[in-house]
C-alpha cells in the first residue's frame, strides 16, 4: 500500500489519510490523537487475546494500571532527564470562585489560562511497567522473581502525521523482576516468543537492536551506552511504508535502574535488574490492516484463525 | 461488610482498607488512583461483555476514544466554566537544552518545576462521549439519528478516601443524537435496562433523581435546574456503606447542549438532542465485591451465569 516515489512524509500523510477514509481511526484534530472503530478496536482485542494464550502456561502475576502516576514515583525515575520532552504533566483548578473568574476572564481576553491552573499529584504514565516498580518497594524477591502482566495506556508528547506515532496508546507488557540473569533469560525468552506471535499473524518482522529517544546532548550519550550493551531490542515491521519500518514490540533489559530507584531487591541483598517485553498494540493493529487490507474478513486464513477471527 | 455505627469516612476507609488488603485494589499512593488485579479486571471485563450482549440487537457504532481529548474540543463545552477543579489539563516540557538545565535546576532546589512547561494540544477526558460529539460537527443526522457505543478511561481531579470515587476510571456508554424524543425515549429504554442488568447480577438499584457537581454558587443553580427538569437520573447501590449509597450508572439527557456546542443537526435543521447511559465500570465492580464477597468463585450461580464466570 505504499508507493517507492513518496517522500518518508508524504508516506505517512497518505496511509493516514487512507486509515482515517477506511474509518479504522477517527480524526481528533490533534495529530498522533486518533479514536478508533469497532473492527479496529477489535484487531486489538483479539492480538491481546492471542498473547494471552501464549503466556498462559507462565502463570504471570495480572495486574492493571490506568493511564496516569503518582507525581512522586515518577520523579523517582529518570523520565524528567532523559524524556522531558514526552512528559504528560496534569494540572487542575483548586482555587476558589474569585479565582475562577480570574480564569475565565483570562481565557475570554485569549491569554493563558493554564496559569490559574496547578499541578495536580498525577502524571500520564510514560510506560506501561512504571506503575508496577513502587508496588515492589521495600520487598526482598524470591529465589524465582517476580513476572508480572501489565497492559496500560501510555503517553509520550510527540505530534506527529505518522499514524503509528501516536500520543496515546496502549502497551501490552510481560515483566520480570529478579536477577540478573533472569532478567536476560526473560528478555531473550520474549524476544522469541514476540517474533513467533507476530510471525503466527503473518508479520514477518525484523529483530534489531534499539536505543530510547533520550533527549539533548546527554541524551546521545546515554543513547549510545544503551545500543553499545545491547539492551534494547525492536522488532519492526513496515507501516507506512517499508522504507522505515515501524518498531511495533519491544524487549528491553533495564540493568538494575528499577531495582535501585524504587528499592527491591534479590534475597542475596541487592537491587533486582529487571527486563519487560511491550507489545505496542495499536502499532500491532495497523502494521496488520497495512499487511493485510483494511477488512479482516478478508485476511488469510492462517492469520485468523490464529486471532480466532 | 460495613459496620452501622461508623461514620461515614471510616467506612470509607474501612472498605478501601479491605479492598487494598485482599489485593483487588492496589494502593498508588494518590488518593482515588488504584491499580486493579486480575480478578478485579475480570470481573470488569465480564460485567462489560454481558452489557455487550445485552445490547448487540441494537445494532449500535462503536467507538473508541483514549482518556485525552483535542484541547479545543474541550474548550467548545461548557466543563472549564462548571467543572473546573475536576479538569485535568495536560502539560509538557517544549523548550531547549537551556531550558532543561533551568526545570532539573528549579526541581532540584526543591521549587515548582512545572512553571517550566507549556499547555499541549490534550485535555484529559472528562466523560466517554465527549470526544464523540466533535466527530460530528457540521453534519445532518438522518432521521434515526445515531447510537453510539463508547468506553473510555475518564479523568475527574477528586482526590477522595471513598474507595469508590477515583480520579480515573472506565464508562462505558451508550449515546444517542437524533431529535428530543429520541434522546428522551434512549434515557428511558437505559434506564430500564441498566437496572435490568444491574439487578441481574444482584445488584437491587435504586434509581433517583440526581444533579453533576456544579461549581461555585453559579453551579449551585445549575445543580437545582438540572435536578428540577429531571435531567438526570442515577442508579444507586451500597459500596462502602448503605448509609450513603454510590451511583454507579447514569442516565443523562443534555437538551441540545452538545448539538448546539458542536454543530450537528436533526434534518428538521435544529440542533441535535443527545442523551447517555454510563456504566461506571469499577464503581459497579466495586459493588459486585462488597454485595457478593471477594471471591468470585463463591457468587451465588444467577449471578456467575450472567457473567459467564
Amino acid at each position: 500500500m505504499c508507493i517507492a516515489t513518496m517522500s518518508l512524509s508524504e508516506a505517512y500523510q497518505h496511509c493516514q489519510d487512507q486509515l482515517l477514509e477506511a474509518g479504522l481511526l477517527i480524526s481528533s484534530g490533534v495529530p498522533g490523537l486518533y479514536g478508533f472503530s469497532g473492527v479496529f478496536e477489535d484487531v486489538v482485542e483479539r492480538f491481546e487475546a492471542a498473547v494471552t494464550r501464549r503466556a498462559k502456561p507462565l502463570k504471570a502475576e495480572v495486574m492493571r494500571f490506568p493511564a496516569i502516576l503518582n507525581r512522586k514515583h515518577y520523579l523517582q525515575t529518570t523520565h524528567i532527564e532523559n524524556f522531558p520532552d514526552l512528559m504528560g504533566s496534569v494540572h487542575s483548578f483548586t482555587g476558589n470562585e474569585h479565582d475562577h473568574a480570574k480564569l475565565l476572564d483570562k481565557r475570554a481576553r485569549g491569554e493563558d489560562w493554564t496559569t490559574s491552573l496547578t499541578p495536580t499529584d498525577v502524571m500520564l504514565t510514560p510506560a506501561a511497567c512504571y506503575p508496577l516498580y513502587p508496588t515492589a518497594t521495600g520487598t526482598t524477591l524470591t529465589s524465582e522473581g517476580r513476572l508480572v502482566d501489565l497492559r496500560s495506556f501510555v503517553f509520550r508528547h510527540e505530534p506527529s502525521i505518522d499514524p503509528a506515532r501516536m500520543q496515546i496508546f496502549r502497551q501490552r507488557e510481560f515483566v520480570r523482576m529478579g536477577t540478573a540473569e533472569q532478567a536476560l533469560e526473560h528478555r531473550e525468552y520474549w524476544l522469541q516468543v514476540g517474533q513467533e506471535v507476530l510471525n503466527s499473524v503473518g508479520l514477518a518482522v525484523q529483530s534489531v537492536v534499539a536505543n530510547d529517544p533520550f533527549f539533548g546532548r546527554g541524551g546521545r550519550m546515554m543513547a549510545a551506552a544503551q545500543k553499545e550493551q545491547d539492551l534494547k531490542f525492536e522488532l519492526v515491521h513496515a507501516v507506512a511504508t517499508s522504507e522505515k519500518p515501524t518498531a511495533i514490540t519491544s524487549c528491553n533489559y533495564h540493568l538494575d535502574h528499577f531495582g535501585h530507584a524504587f528499592d527491591f531487591k534479590t534475597p542475596d541483598g541487592k537491587y533486582a535488574h529487571t527486563a519487560c517485553i511491550g507489545f505496542g498494540l495499536e502499532r500491532i493493529a495497523l502494521a496488520l490492516f497495512m499487511t493485510h487490507g483494511f477488512d479482516p474478513d478478508h485476511w488469510p486464513s492462517d492469520v485468523k484463525s490464529v486471532l480466532a477471527l
